[in-house]
């Protein structure tokens, strides 16, 4: 399993992922589940772009592999005919095509994978913005139909999303910032790492502010000091709220 | 859905139930998951017990059902000669009659529950005590196989058990207070109710000290006052915490 998620708020894009990979519990590995692309502002294809993914790792690795082909079929230019991510006129447009990677892939592998018993399901979170457009992030179901983010649902999740929602609920707004989009990343991260085995550091984290030309990029490594820093210090403070709160008789 | 918890803890057991059932989200009743059962300290089958169930109602409900027919078929003094969860010598075997109740009900209902396109799955959470012996839970799966909470894992959930697991993850251990294990399976519940739509007020508790002869039973409802500051002041301990929580540079 896996988990990832995307924040949109007012501020810009936080983008985290975690990185294990399983098949079977005694097959365990590291694998990125973040792509980025960018296109410099000056160019008249300008763009950002990321890419998060939950599922068959071979069925959206694929997805990688056949979106990065169409680019460089498409040549340096972005002008070989092709619709590609690259060249899309809007996010939306770039979801769908994204969208219908997946689906052709899935109807390719399906049947192979069926037989196997291993599902080809997987989903998809697309967030960036065309030039210096408005952001937008996308959740790709496994159909290949999506839903956008919006100010009243301000985070997507893929994965095992449920231990870090109750966190996100809380804490998360439009107006939250960036660096407090981060902590409530990291802490909804957190919260699943520690109730989830197939959920993993290392975690890479991408940030897109509003006025910056392209993501900053980060990788956590599981011994991370601020982030065991931000992990302690949290069950700290949530045992101390502990104490302070009012009792139920019973 | 459904989300019942249970703490064995050293001080006693603590048991949460939310009453919500939903046959489609245009369909949503109050029901109580929680039922109760105790025979006296001063008789020879002296016990105190419970039950908490999620899954199919009808299935949940036809297995306490049948439980209690059991009961008044065996007679007031429990000596008619049927393994009943009253005359059953220990809490193995008290639970592995109610998983037996359990899968009978969905071996004689779930052809027809499948053929409507219905699953008969459900799971429940024994809890109890024989005489003054050691406390006990059990959670039975739907196959009716079941496990025993230990001090490793002194805590089960049935239902929408995900969303609120972190919190538990973090400060319930076998020495937390009875006091402090209401606190736990309230925020627990909290959380989840915020997340999910499915599951929500009103609360049934029902704590069991140690010392104590039988279960101390409460309904909370969904105005409760103490409930309502508990999760209040809980959110707003939360948003203090993050601004005092160091930040990761990106």
């Amino acid at each position: 399993m896996t988990y990832c998620l995307a924040l949109l708020l007012d501020a810009g894009l936080v983008l985290l992922a975690d990185s294990r990979t399983n098949a079977g519990i005694d097959n365990i590995s590291t694998y990125s589940k973040l792509s980025t692309w960018s296109v410099a502002p000056d160019h008249s294809n300008a763009r950002t772009l990321a890419i998060m993914s939950a599922g068959n790792l071979s069925v959206t690795q694929e997805v990688v592999s056949l979106i990065d082909e169409e680019i460089d079929l498409n040549g340096p230019e972005q002008d070989g005919g092709l619709t590609t991510i690259l060249n899309a006129p809007n996010m939306f447009r770039v979801t769908e095509r994204i969208g219908q990677l997946m689906v052709d892939v899935q109807t390719r592998r399906g049947p192979a994978l069926a037989a196997a018993g291993v599902s080809a399901g997987a989903s998809l979170i697309v967030a960036g913005r065309i030039g210096w457009g408005p952001m937008k992030a996308f959740l790709i179901y496994q159909p290949g139909n999506f839903i956008e983010a919006s100010s009243d649902t301000p985070f997507l999740q893929v994965g095992e999303f449920k231990y870090g929602k109750p966190i996100l609920d809380r804490v998360v707004t439009p107006t939250t910032s960036l660096q407090d989009g981060v902590k409530g990343a990291l802490l909804s991260m957190d919260a699943t790492i520690r109730s989830n085995l197939s959920v993993g550091a290392p975690l890479d984290l991408a940030v897109l502010p509003v006025g910056q030309p392209d993501w900053s990029l980060r990788r956590i490594e599981a011994d991370d000091q601020v982030w065991r820093a931000m992990s302690d210090g949290w069950g700290e403070h949530l045992k101390a709220g502990f104490a302070r709160m009012p009792s139920l008789e019973f």
